[in-house]
C-alpha cells in the first residue's frame, strides 16, 4: 500500500487547502510522517552515536528517491545547515541529533530553514531535571514562534515504514514491516516494541509514533491526522498519562468513526514513584482513563499481547455493530475448542445455541456424535471445512465465527476453506496451531485473504473480543446522537436543573434527587420535637430519625441517626441522643423540649430491604464530571468494584455501568432479591451527572446508599458538596 | 541431549530390576517413549489415511536406524503382521491405525508379538456413544490380560523428538525441535498444539503426550516415568479431568521435588456440555483441582501461552526456594519498563527498594537521574549494562531478575552483559524486543547461554511469577515433613479426635470446636423456659437465643434465632417465637411454660462485631477432604472468593489460605477493623480438615460465620453433617 493520501497536502498550496482536509493541513503532521525531504542534524563520525544510527535507519528512504541530507558543519563532506541541505530540495523534516543545551537553537535554524517538521531525539529534557525543563521550555518557544510541529523531545522517533521512513535510532527498526496499524505510543520504546510484536505477528504497521514528551505533538494530534489516512485499518494508543482529557477523548471519538481504536493504560497497580519519574504526576485513575476511552468508542486491553491481538484482529475487518453479538465457534480438535471456549466466557462473550436449521445442515455435513450446537467440533477436519464455516456464520445468531484447527494440509486447505466459508459482514478469526516456515506462510496467505490469524486459542479469543466490543460500541453510538463530537451523544433527557449551590441538607440534598425524578422516602423535615412526634404520627413507625445539619458529613459516627424508632418513647431517647451531638444547633439538653438551640431533625420512612449500592457524581481533575457506581458494603468497598463513565452521557451508555460490576449478580435477582432495571439506574446515574455538568457551583453529588429494593431504587441518604470544600470529603464514608 | 538413562531399561532384564528403576519398570513406559523397533499397523495405500501420514512422520526414527516396520495383512511389500514385522528386531511398540472395531483384535496380536506398548490414534470409542464403549471395554480387557501398555485410544500420539519418534498422525510434527519441556495433554490437540507453541517460543519439548481416553496410561503414569528424565527440565500439565485425585496428587508432588511442573486446568468458566461430550463428567470444580495441585507443589497458569511463557522459564532453571522471594527489574527503556512493573505488581509480586549499598554501586555505573531504586532504568543502555545486571542480581533482596532491553547491539551485547552479570541461583528473564532473524538468533543465544528469553514484557512477568510461584512452593515444602508422598506433609498439630458421628445441634457442634481450640461464644443449652431465664441472667443481656435442634438446619429461616435480647420481657418474645415454630419438638402455645414440647433452646453470648468469615471442610468426590474458607456476607459469596486446600495440610500452608482471597484487605485491619493472623486462621482450618480426615462417620462441618473481632476468631455458628444426609445439605445457607 502507498501513501496516496499525502501526495495533495505535501504541495506549497497544501497550507491553503480548507474542508474536509483542514485539520490534517493545520496540523502539520503530513511534513512530519509523509517529508518530501529529511535532513539528520547532528550526524558525527562515531557509527555508534545516535545520530549516525538514525542516518543508516533512513537508508530505505533515500533508495527510494527521498532526499536524505546528513547535516553537521564540523564534518568535511556534509553539509553545513539544513539551510544548505535545503538548496537541493525542499527539507520538510529534521531529526535533530544534537545535545539538548543545542536543540533549541538547531530547531530554530530548522524552521527558518523552511522544516515544517522537527523531531528531538535525545534526552536531558524535562525528565531529566531542572535544567532539562529550561531546554524544553526553549524548545516550546521555538515551536510557539516559528509554527514548526515538533515530535519529542526523549523520544525514539517514528515509523512509515510504506515510504521508507523509519525515523528511529534503534537498528532494527528496517525489520518493521508495512501494515495497516497505526501505532500511537507515549513513550518512544513502547512504540517500538509494539511495532516488533505486530511485525513478528504478521501485521506491521502504517505509522508507529513514540509521543516522548509531547511538547507539541500529542496524542490527539497524530490520532486526528490518522482519521483521514487510507493506510491505516486500525489504531493501537498506549496512554501513561494525560494531559488534557476532553480533547484525548474527543480525538478517540472522531477516529473510532471510521477506524477501530485499541487502547492499552498503564498503571492498573501502584506504579507511582517509577511512573512519576517517567512520565510526571498521574492526575487521574487507570479507571478513570480506561473509562473515558471505552466510552469514546475505543476497545479497551490489559496488556500488550491483548493489544497485538486485539488491534491485529480489527485491522483486517470490524464487525457490523450490534448491541448484544454472539460468535459461532468452530473447532477442528475438541481440546483447544474447549481452551478457546472457556476464555470465550470468561471474557462475558454470548456462544448462543445455534439455530435448528443451523444444526440440521450441520447434521448433513458432520458425522454423527461430534457436538453441533456451538461450539461446533468438526471431528477431524476434511473438505467439508469450509461448508461448516460458512453455515455457522450464516445463522442469524452468529456476528463473528472464532475457529481453530492444527495445520494438517493432507486433510484440510484452510485458504480454500475460509474462502468457501466466507460471509459478508461476518468475520472471522481462525487460530492455525503449528510451527515453521509452511505454517507461517499459511498464516500469512490467510491474513491476505482477509482472515485474521492468531497462533493459539488465547489470541482468537483476545481478537474476537475486540471485534465484539467493537461492534458493541458502535452500536451504542448508533443508537445515540452522532451528530456531534461529545463522548457519546448528548443527553437526551431532559435538560437538568440549573443554579445549584452552597450547603445542602439531607432533605434539601433529597428534594433535589425528587426533582430528578428518583425516588427517595416520604420525609419530613422537622424544627421542633412536637414536629418530630407529629411526622412519627403521620408515617407511622417504624421510621428512621437523623440529624438535619448541612454541616455534618458523617452523621453515622457521632450518632445522629436512629433506625427503627417505633412509637413516642423510642423518638424521644432518639431525639435525645441527637440533642446532644455537640456543634452547630445542639441542645445539649437531655430531657429539654427540644430543637431549642436550632438543632433539626429528618424523620423518615424507612426503606425496605433490599442491595445497597454507592451513586456519585463528581469532578475528575483530567476527564472533568465523571459518574462512579459501586456497590455498597464493607466487601464491595474492600474490592474496589466500580463502573465509571463521563457525563453527559447518554442513558444507554449509562445502563450499562451494572454490566461492568463483578458482582452484577447480586442486582441481578440473587437469592431471590430484587432484579435491578439497568434502564432505571442508567437514568439515574445520566441525570446525577448532567446536573454536575449543569451546575459549577456543586462538586459532587453522593447517594449512598441507593437502594435496590423491590419496588425500585430508592435514595436513603445524599450529600451535595459546593464547589469551595470538595478537599475535604473527596473519601466522604457512607452514611445513613 | 540424549536418552541415556533408558539404556539399561530396555534389555530384557529389565523386568527383573528393582530399586529406584522399579516404578519406570513397573509402568513400562519406556518401551512406550523409548521404543527399539516400531510398528505401524494398518498403513493404507491412500496417503492421506492416519496409518500412512503417521508412518511418513516416523521417518525420523528410522533415519536414526530406528526399526520401523509397516504392517498391512492386504498390502503386498508390507509386512504381514506384528509378528512377521518383529522377527528382523524387537518391536516395542505398536502403533495400531485400523478402524475401532478392529482395535482390540489387533492389540492382542501386538502383545503377543512381543511389543510391551502400543497407541490406538484413532477416535469411535467411548467419546462416540454405545459402540464405542463396548470396543473401549474390549481394548481394557486385553491391557488387563497381556500387560502391554496402552497410549489412547482417541489421541493424536506423542512426541519423542530427541529419539525422532515423532508418533503423530499430525504432519508437522517432525518441526517440533527437541527441547528441555515434557508436556502431558488430555487432549492430543492441546498436546500438539502445545508443542508447536514451545517450538516457536524456542524451547522445544523433552516429550509430548496426548493422553486421549486414557484407558490404561494416565497422568500420574507419564508423571512418573518424567521423575528421572535427564532429558526433561520442566513439564507441561494440561488438565481436563481428573480420575484419581489423590494418585494426581501424589504424582505432581513427587515430580516436582526434582522437575517444576506448570499446571493449566480447563474449566474455569462454564463450559459444561461440550466438555462433558469431550471428558465426561466433571465430578470436581475447577478450583478445587487447581488448589489440590497447587498444594502438591505445581505452579498453576491461566492459558496456554502462560503455560508456555511460566514452564518455558522453569526449563531453563529454578530459583532457589524462598518464603518471600524478591525481583529485581533492570530495564532498558522507561516504558516497557513500566508495562512490566504493572504487570508484576498484578501478579502479587514484591519488587523491594533495593539496598542502600547496590544502589550506591548503580550510582557509580549509570548516569545520574535515572531511576535506579527497583525497578532501575539504565537510560539507553551500554557496556555497563552487565554489570548492572550484576549488581541487581547480588542485592540480598533479590531471588531472580526481570530485564527488558530492545534489540540495539550497536549499544549493548546482550550475550556479553548476561553473561556479565551471571549470579549462581539467581534467575534472569530477559525481553528482548525486536524482530526478525537476527533477533531470534540473540534470543537462541541467550537461551543457551542460561537465560530464560520473552518477546515482550507480559512474557517477562509471566516468567518471573512462575519462577516465584515454584520457589515459594519449595519454601513450603522444604518447611514441613517431606518424608513421605502426602501433598504438603501430615498435620503436625495434635491428633484429631475420633469416633465423631451422628446428628450434632450447635451446642454439641460447638463443644467439638472447644475440643480443637476454636474461640466459642459462651452459651447454655436450655431445656426450659427457666434454665433459657437463668442462663440470660447469668451471661447477661444481651444474648442471642436460638432454637436448639439438629434436625433444624436454617435456624434464621424459620425464625429460630433472635439476636439482642437484653431483658426477661425481650426473653419471653424470643422464646415464644421459637415455640411457634411447626416440628419435631415445638410447643405450639405462645403464652406457655415453655420447652414442654420438648423443643430446646441455645443462650449465648453476643459476640463483638467484626468481619465475617465461612470455613467449612467436606469431602471432595475427586479429591477426598477439603478445606474451604471464604469472606461471609452477600457480597463475597455472589464473588464467589474462596480458597481451598486439601486436607490433610500443614498448618503453614492453611495459613497462606488468606492471602488467596482477593478481599483479604478486609482482614487486614480495613478501616480500623481487626486483623487477622493467618497462622491462627490455619490452626483452625487445618483443624477442621484433620477432624474430617479422622472421622467418616461425618461429610461436612461448617462454621458460618467464623468471625474476626479484636479478640480473634470467634466461631458463631457451626454445623456437623453427618455422613448419610450429604446431598440434602451441600448448598446449606449461612445462618446464625
Amino acid at each position: 500500500m502507498t501513501r496516496t493520501d499525502s501526495g495533495p497536502l505535501s504541495g506549497p498550496l497544501a497550507g491553503q487547502l480548507s474542508g474536509p482536509h483542514r485539520t490534517a493541513v493545520l496540523d502539520g503532521l503530513t511534513g512530519l510522517f509523509a517529508p518530501r525531504g529529511i535532513a539528520v542534524v547532528g550526524v558525527s563520525r562515531d557509527p555508534r552515536k545516535l545520530g549516525s544510527t538514525l542516518a543508516r535507519s533512513l537508508g530505505g528512504f533515500a533508495e527510494r528517491g527521498g532526499h536524505l541530507a546528513l547535516v553537521n558543519g564540523r564534518v568535511p563532506g556534509l553539509h553545513a545547515s539544513v539551510a544548505a541541505a535545503a538548496q537541493d530540495a525542499p527539507i520538510d523534516l529534521a531529526m535533530i541529533c544534537v545535545p539538548a543545551p543545542a536543540s533549541p537553537d538547531a530547531l530554530a535554524e530548522a524552521a527558518a530553514a523552511g522544516a515544517r517538521a522537527a523531531v528531538v531525539c535525545g534526552g536531558g529534557f524535562a525528565e531529566s531535571g531542572a535544567e532539562g525543563v529550561g531546554h524544553q521550555e526553549r524548545l516550546a518557544a521555538v515551536v510557539a514562534e516559528t509554527g514548526i510541529r515538533l515530535l519529542g523531545p526523549n523520544t525514539s522517533g517514528f515509523l512509515a515504514p510504506h515510504a521508507g521512513v523509519t525515523a528511529s535510532f534503534v537498528p532494527g527498526v528496517a525489520q518493521v514491516r508495512p501494515g495497516r496499524v497505526a501505532v500511537v505510543a507515549a513513550s518512544g520504546g513502547v512504540n517500538h516494541a509494539l511495532a516488533f510484536l505486530l511485525t513478528e505477528a504478521g501485521h506491521g504497521v502504517s505509522l508507529a509514533v513514540g509521543l516522548g514528551n509531547a511538547v507539541d505533538v500529542s496524542a490527539p494530534d497524530v490520532l486526528d491526522h490518522l482519521v483521514d489516512d487510507p493506510a491505516t485499518g486500525a489504531v493501537a494508543l498506549h496512554i501513561e498519562s494525560v494531559a488534557d482529557g476532553p480533547r484525548l477523548v474527543a480525538a478517540v471519538s472522531r477516529l473510532a468513526e471510521s477506524r477501530p481504536v485499541v487502547a492499552l493504560v498503564v498503571g492498573r497497580h501502584d506504579i507511582g514513584a517509577f511512573a512519576q519519574s517517567h512520565t510526571g504526576a498521574l492526575a487521574t485513575s487507570w479507571r478513570t482513563t480506561r473509562a473515558a476511552l471505552a466510552q469514546a468508542g475505543a476497545v479497551l486491553v490489559g496488556d500488550e499481547r491483548e493489544l497485538v491481538d486485539a488491534v491485529g484482529t480489527l485491522s483486517v475487518r470490524r464487525a457490523r455493530p450490534a448491541r448484544r453479538p454472539g460468535v459461532g465457534v468452530v473447532t477442528a480438535q475438541a481440546g483447544p475448542g474447549l481452551l478457546l471456549l472457556d476464555d470465550l466466557h470468561g471474557r462475558d462473550i454470548r456462544v448462543p445455541e445455534l439455530a435448528a436449521a443451523t444444526q440440521g445442515t450441520l447434521a448433513t455435513l458432520l458425522p454423527p456424535l461430534t457436538f453441533q450446537s456451538n461450539p461446533v467440533d468438526t471431528g477431524r477436519p476434511g473438505p467439508e471445512f469450509g461448508r461448516v464455516l460458512r453455515t455457522v456464520a450464516e445463522d442469524p445468531e452468529v456476528d463473528v465465527v472464532a475457529a481453530y484447527a492444527l495445520h494438517e494440509p493432507d486433510a484440510v486447505d484452510l485458504l480454500a476453506a475460509v474462502r468457501e466459508g466466507a460471509v459478508p459482514d461476518v468475520p472471522v478469526v481462525l487460530g492455525v496451531g503449528g510451527a515453521g516456515a509452511e505454517v507461517a506462510r499459511s498464516r500469512a496467505d490467510l491474513l491476505d485473504a482477509g482472515v485474521a490469524v492468531a497462533a493459539d486459542p488465547r489470541g482468537v479469543a483476545a481478537g474476537i473480543g475486540a471485534l465484539l466490543a467493537d461492534a458493541r460500541a458502535r452500536a451504542r453510538r448508533a443508537g445515540t446522537d452522532t451528530s456531534d463530537t461529545a463522548p457519546t451523544g448528548t443527553d437526551t433527557s431532559d435538560a437538568a436543573p440549573t443554579g445549584i449551590a452552597g450547603q445542602h441538607d439531607e432533605h434539601q440534598a433529597k428534594l433535589l434527587l425528587d426533582r430528578l425524578g428518583v425516588i427517595t422516602p416520604a420525609r419530613r423535615p422537622c424544627a421542633t420535637r412536637a414536629e418530630a412526634h407529629a411526622a412519627l404520627s403521620e408515617l407511622g413507625g417504624p421510621v428512621a430519625v437523623k440529624v438535619l445539619d448541612a454541616a455534618v458529613l458523617h452523621k453515622t459516627d457521632i450518632g445522629g441517626v436512629h433506625l427503627g424508632v417505633r412509637d413516642p418513647a423510642e423518638l424521644d431517647a432518639a431525639l435525645d441522643a441527637i440533642d446532644k451531638i455537640g456543634g452547630s444547633g445542639g441542645s445539649g439538653g437531655s430531657g429539654g423540649s427540644g430543637g431549642s438551640g436550632g438543632r433539626r431533625y429528618l424523620v423518615e420512612a424507612m426503606a425496605a430491604p433490599g442491595v445497597d449500592l454507592v451513586l456519585g457524581a463528581r469532578r475528575d481533575p483530567v476527564f472533568g464530571p465523571i459518574v462512579v457506581l459501586g456497590l455498597g458494603g464493607t466487601a464491595a468497598e474492600a474490592l474496589a468494584d466500580v463502573a465509571i463513565r463521563l457525563a453527559p452521557m447518554a442513558p444507554a451508555d449509562a445502563a450499562d455501568m451494572v454490566s461492568e460490576l463483578t458482582g452484577r449478580a447480586l442486582l441481578d435477582g440473587w437469592r431471590g432479591g430484587p432484579v435491578c432495571d439497568p434502564a432505571a439506574l442508567g437514568r439515574v446515574a445520566a441525570a446525577l451527572g448532567a446536573v454536575l455538568v449543569a451546575n459549577p457551583g456543586i462538586d459532587e453529588i453522593e447517594v449512598n446508599p441507593l437502594r435496590l429494593t423491590d419496588g425500585g431504587l430508592v435514595a436513603l441518604d445524599a450529600v451535595v458538596i459546593p464547589a469551595t470544600v470538595v478537599e475535604e470529603v473527596s473519601d466522604a464514608q457512607p452514611d445513613q
